[in-house]
């Protein structure tokens, strides 16, 4: 099968790109490497170092005699992105290509602004890009459980079935999402939904949990093929961050009272996820929708889970919730569309978490421990990172 | 009150700022002229003749010894739109202000990114200066019932109480529309409600019918004060669009069989609903939406009240649907909100239509009849327009 990989150079593109190759699937990536420059616009980068695209191509294929290609350009660029798909023809494309982070998009109006047309734009110019190359094309998008909000209702994959007044629809699942990013992928649903109504296309859409864990059986196989660790505030996702905390003395830091629950998923888990989606494609016309994590916790029962594995414990403390979001509240989310599909979960174990704790610890001279303090707040319209860069 | 109109130069914002004139309000009118552009754009006008803006307010004075502030700019220029409210100071902002027609934003990739972009990031920047100057402002803004598609169960306004598996929830009203600018305003929607969870703003969301008609009492009274009056294929609403056609002899070119059923409303009230709305603000924190039309049709039913209103009545002809819809679906759709703020509507009678007929026939030299043929098509990604004005 030939897969085209919308952002590649990515935390979660890599490793898939990886996946897919050693599966024997012709892989294509495509990149703008932006990513890396927001790196430098907050002066953080991944704890693990990483190689260039380039680079990283290359010890692949030395690795496993395979070839990667590389097309540079940005989504926002619908020339690029049509020219693209036409070179490149793939059967599929899994498009990872959006800013991810909801505490950048809530740094003030630019980037509010930034994320929605970034994320929005280039999702159109898929769409375009399939229905004027190859409406049979199938469509990986991928999305984010937060999507959903945390509803006082069961969550069901991308629909509900609702009786009303006597009478019954099944509908798009009503979604109520907690920042700027968060949206621009419900905004991202709903065009995609709509392009299988009018063009025929294929989609699954992947609401995707917290994603944890930083090494797959690809990208462990060398150094140059390690993918992103980030820690830090803006991009760290929460078990990463309390992993690095721990190895560094830091007590692990909770917002709020922590009741916020999550779906959450391994790395291992999310590429044979796209694997899955990939070769069991929606049917044409259908916009389908998976569930993508493995297990729901709290942010408290990570923490707790951190600290059991760590020798001796961790302090946890907690600090003001820079978000608005309830932190008691129902939670329970339906995910079984992935298992029926033949996933084989890798849950969270102290097993996972020690082996987070040697790559942090590998690293922890690298670690700009004030890097990982909320400085965005949802309540403000101007984040304080600036100044507090500023300040240090 | 001091009420700002975003879009105050285009067919129903410079009608409301008479309206609001009249009655007693400050009124401030923003404007970047781009509605005008588009008509050069396709090659189409008014079919009444419009005056400029300078024109329209220096009448006004003369008319009523009103003035109204002009304020000349794109809301997708953030720093405009903050020095803009911050300048004016309202208590109520109205916006219009967006690209405001499904099959422009069908003609092709770039006028579909055009459409989403030029909306979302318009209004994203209005909630940020609303944010950041004073968070009493109450929004009122312009939505389509076209948001919701056509359910197989009663459309409620804005907010749906749903039973899921024996727990109760009322979320926001699950939506499918039909086209890239109706999908438009419902990312809007979506980022207004979270807006006001963040920051406690309070919104009116007015999910408003096809609005018909020309005249408001305001606008009647001298001919520089008149508004546009649509019938092309592109920007024409289907009551406007009969009228010309029954005018000129032609048949009524109803899309596919007609079934689609759709809320309409007269300009008459659309002028008095906004009224209502700003008069009877949301609370703080309240995202509050209503249904904005008066009586529901079917396009056959719309084509067969112009025929009636017609001496010896019009052909009615079937053309091939450019759009992909439902022609023969379940539509019922709650409109209580704004009775209860006191509306009196004015419905669809023949004496309207013949004061509509009237208003043709002045101006039937005028008509590009052309124009009115459907040339953009959903299932296509590169409408046929250019190529057909090429060959005229």
């Amino acid at each position: 099968m030939r897969i085209l990989i919308l952002g590649g150079d990515g935390y979660l593109g890599w490793p898939t790109a990886l996946h897919l190759s050693a599966r024997g699937h012709d892989v294509g990536l495509v990149d703008s490497f932006v990513r890396r420059a927001w790196d430098d616009e907050l002066g953080v980068e991944s704890l693990v170092p990483i190689a260039t695209l380039d680079e990283r191509v290359r010890a692949w294929h030395r690795q496993s005699g395979k070839r990667l290609a590389i097309y540079t350009g940005d989504l926002c660029d619908g020339d690029f992105v049509e020219d693209t798909v036409a070179t490149f023809d793939p059967d599929t494309i899994v498009h990872y290509a959006e800013q991810s982070s909801a505490p950048y998009s809530m740094m003030n109006r630019q980037h509010a602004v930034f994320t929605q047309m970034n994320n929005v734009v280039g999702t159109l110019n898929v769409l375009y890009a399939i229905a004027a190359h190859n409406r049979d094309i199938h469509l990986v998008k991928l999305g984010t459980m937060g999507e959903y909000g945390t509803p006082n209702i069961d969550i069901e994959e991308g629909w509900l079935t609702v009786e009303h007044r006597g009478r019954t629809d099944t509908v798009l699942y009503p979604k109520r999402p907690g920042s700027f990013y968060h949206l621009s992928k419900v905004h991202d649903s709903h065009n995609i939904e709509f392009a299988c109504r009018i063009w025929g296309l294929r989609a699954t859409d992947l609401n995707q949990g917290v994603v944890y864990g930083q090494e797959t059986e690809e990208t462990a196989a060398h150094p140059t093929l390690a993918t992103r660790f980030d820690y830090d505030g803006v991009f760290g996702t929460v078990l990463n961050r309390f992993v690095v905390q721990a190895v560094l003395g830091h007590p692990l830091t909770v917002y709020g009272s922590g009741g916020q629950t999550r779906g959450i998923i391994n790395i291992v888990d999310t590429v044979q996820c796209i694997r899955l989606a990939a070769e069991h494609p929606a049917e044409p016309g259908e916009f389908r929708v998976f569930n993508q994590f493995t297990e729901q916790m709290s942010v408290r029962e990570i923490a707790a889970a951190v600290s059991s594995a760590w020798p001796g414990g961790c302090e946890v403390q907690e600090v003001e919730n820079p978000r608005v979001e309830a932190e008691a509240h129902y939670y329970r989310a339906a995910h079984t569309g992935l298992l029926d599909l033949g996933l084989v979960p890798h849950l969270l174990t102290e097993t996972l978490i020690g082996s987070l704790f040697r790559i942090a610890d590998r690293h922890k001279d690298r670690v700009n421990l004030d890097a990982i303090r909320p400085t965005v707040r949802w309540r403000s319209t101007a984040s304080a990172l600036a100044q507090w860069r500023e300040a240090v």
